[in-house]
């Protein structure tokens, strides 16, 4: 296929019942071509440690709560009393959380065009009271693929870009150019703001708005066949809008209109510093039934 | 290093301060070896899809809950009070659930031996209200490694080992052979029961007891240099135990004693079908702060 | 006003705007009668214990659930690291419930009639995310009035009703004629049925099915003036109802249509085995914002 | 007994299994003579309406959430599908919170003397990993009784009483001499320190301190028998204690040497503008097993 043929809203690249999108680039050929291409074998991290003190941007949703539900102590007593003489204790925690906290991967699922979500699923029929029935992240394959870096903050000169400041496709045109990358279908686009330096060490910062990509650039990113965008933000999309009408349309372009698979909050300094433009990608959703998204562990091996 | 170096319960092979166990034998160039073994790039996806109905042992800890923070009409209309007009509706979730619920793995502070973890680290001072300050998931490295298939249940001949039935190091020294497989340290051994095929068909079944490995086949695996453990049930070890005064010893023994993490609700058939014995196996924690564990999505590839 | 004037839907008795249906019944005149009838205090107390083992009827929604945030031995540690010496130890838990768990009362916003609520309130507007706008627990008034003992149970012979059991609009006429009882208006009406023995003793018998009253036995108390009706039972009404097709047609009748507070789980073997139909009933809600019911401690007093 | 023989530590007043403390004063001749004080019936509603903007004092405990489990639009889609036809829609919500949300009362196995409760039951033997063995909120009886005001606010002649400041036996005194009030074993005593203004219009300043009693004026209401106290502040007690090495002392005293129970977030503001100083006072608080406190909606009548 050609790039130009997905990532249009109906356009029915992969039939009426594909729940994919756009991780239908991810063939064997693709992820084969990423696995042969590393070197080395260096291993970078690409994500945060998270916990009750994730930012998150909701109000009225707490991001993420641990407590104790066992404790060594408590467990050891309790089997002791059973006749169990081993003291084995077991630490057990109870958490809470929404599936977009931390370093986390977008279910195809997570956002609608009105009451259509990807490929034109009802909204209404989709959505249970007890998560997705379709485009849940348990759909979401393994993404093994090529992933390329788009140094924007880099490109800029600073160490971030300014809040609020929109990146677009131009720059990305120019950031690919900068590091010798050409886009390919199947790719996972990384972009950096250098953003993700406020994450757990100035939340307010971190939340108060952020630079990220607009629909344009978006737009060109899909065009161009990539599997799915991350970015070291809260939200990969600049906030807040430029154009105080629109919520989240990055969010809607990617995952309704493209089948396009979005990674957030992720840290992209030291992929930066090693001037790594171009490495393999693996990202291993947990397949929980119907979620909008999970918390993911990203990492980049050259 | 030699094989009988670590593992021993205060051995400080890897030092007072060390909280990565046998997870340091995952050297990069035992990394590096298991990706560069990859020939097709074919992918085992190793986990099971769990929901609300996941099984699970402890009585009064729900394993698994999910409700709708925001659904996408929710959002809309409020969006729409706000003068947003692209109806960008969210769907989101809260999530309640332990660290051990579905495919999960255990970190290291899950599991002690009276008031010791894994090192000799203090329980009391290490456990704190919201969770572990040492020997957290968020200590666990990226798994890349080589994982090696003990097909305990192919070797028996059934479709899967009764339940109760004890795994002895003779069973798993013949499944090796059978295999033409030999453990090397810092490989990952996965270890088929066949019970996996009850987790959420048969979930009372799954829970009643399994076929598992006791502290001898724990032993002979850990003095090999194996980084961790998985299988296809509910806990890796036998259970009941045999001996009704003994709770989880295998835990102890690989957490607490050898510093061997363990994976547990796996899902193994395709391997064992395909007669994979050998391949790339590779498990991503999500960088929870002080959890005890957590869902993982480890992928084999070949 | 006379009894037959409240009850009917839409019948605007209270105003467009009223909030508390058949609760506007309870006048002063009412109360002070009520409380002025007491004469010796003594005080039954007719609710249930209730934990983590409350039986409870919908699949999915756990009743309720209580882990500790902070023991005493926590929260000394804590505190002697601030400098506090007193060693004031705090227990402090977590619970987690639906407002329906437990001896508990049904807010007026609890049930719908299609997409209407009490006095012809829109659920689509009533209802928001974070719980009713409109009819919440919090608007009914302390509930202080007389209140009368149905005990049909008592004239049956048995220990119990049967299972599935109808109580008939006639049954509940000769129970108050054998008690010597005429209902007036804002009195609070009591149905015993005897299965109140099963709450928490036999769970799943108490959930299989109870035996209570269905429509023409509710309409027959609203159209004299109730101002609210309990049971001893899960649900006030039969279980299942004889009509297939109807899903808690006495709850639509009581809540949404007669404006009439509904009691549940309640304990009532006290009452009936002194003898007392008469008594000064007292029900005091927490006000939680919005929220659909309340666990409450129902006494009566003579 | 006369009022100086409990409120000791260790004083065994009421038996070595006594779990109710000084609510062994509610008798039923207490009880009778405060519910035959009634003249005219009049209702005072002493509690806040509380959601999830409830003020709250510790940090990482969520005081209140509420979601929804079932809409009526949910639930009407189900039971069509389930061939029920009437329509009867479900609103049902699952609140999180601690027991010490909006106004409360505490049980007397909340707060412990080092390692002892009240009666000197042992903590780590009376808390359990779900909640209290003793001491809990079930067994706190239905509390009615005098209830006395001691408005030192009032006495004080501005709207509230300054934080920080420390409410003395002697005041208390005066509030009762000027209020022609005498405490008798039994009563409940109510604090009005004006603070309850600013529970839920301005937390931050409702929680960074709080007009209150400290220990002796807490021992003076002890010694004379109360058995309850309340107040309209966050916890009773002055806050910040003047002995930065004090934590909670009134809470030690009150609950754990005297046995006598706490309110908190009370509101008094009515009682007080009508200058009515001796009350029945009613409260009756949820009997969830185990919890170390419970939100009331306590009244006062007269």
């Amino acid at each position: 296929m050609t790039a130009h043929d997905h990532g249009k809203w109906g356009c029915a690249c992969w039939g009426a019942e594909d729940e994919l999108g756009a991780a239908n680039l991810l063939t064997p050929a693709k992820r084969l071509a990423a696995l042969k291409s590393i070197e080395t074998g260096k291993v970078y991290d690409l994500s945060h440690v998270f916990g009750t003190d994730a930012p998150y941007m909701a109000p009225n949703q707490t991001p993420f709560l641990m407590m104790m539900w066992s404790s060594w102590r408590d467990s050891i007593r309790r089997r002791r009393k059973h006749g169990m003489t081993n003291d084995a204790g077991s630490n057990v925690e109870r958490i809470e959380m929404t599936a977009h906290v931390g370093t986390h991967i977008d279910a195809l699922g997570h956002v609608s065009k009105g009451d259509r979500l990807y490929n034109g699923f009802d909204a209404a029929e989709t959505l249970t009271e007890w998560g997705l029935s379709r485009l849940g992240i348990e759909r979401t394959p393994p993404m093994i693929t090529r992933g390329v870096l788009l140094d924007v903050a880099g490109l800029d000169g600073g160490p971030h870009l300014a809040p609020g400041r929109v990146v677009t496709p131009e720059e990305l045109a120019r950031a690919a150019e900068a590091a010798g990358v050409t886009i390919e279908p199947g790719d996972f686009a990384l972009i950096r703001t250098g953003w993700g330096r406020y994450f757990g060490t100035d939340n307010a910062r971190y939340l108060a708005g952020s630079p990220g990509i607009d629909v344009p650039a978006a737009q060109w990113l899909t065009a161009q066949g990539v599997t799915a965008i991350g970015a070291d933000n809260m939200a990969l999309e600049v906030l807040p809008n430029p154009d105080p009408a629109k919520a989240l349309p990055v969010h809607q372009h990617c995952l309704a209109e493209a089948g396009v698979h979005i990674i957030e909050n992720l840290m992209l300094e030291e992929l930066a510093a090693d001037k790594v433009a171009r490495f393999c990608l693996i990202v291993l959703p947990p397949k929980m039934r119907g979620a909008t998204g999970a918390p993911v562990r990203p990492v980049a091996i050259v």
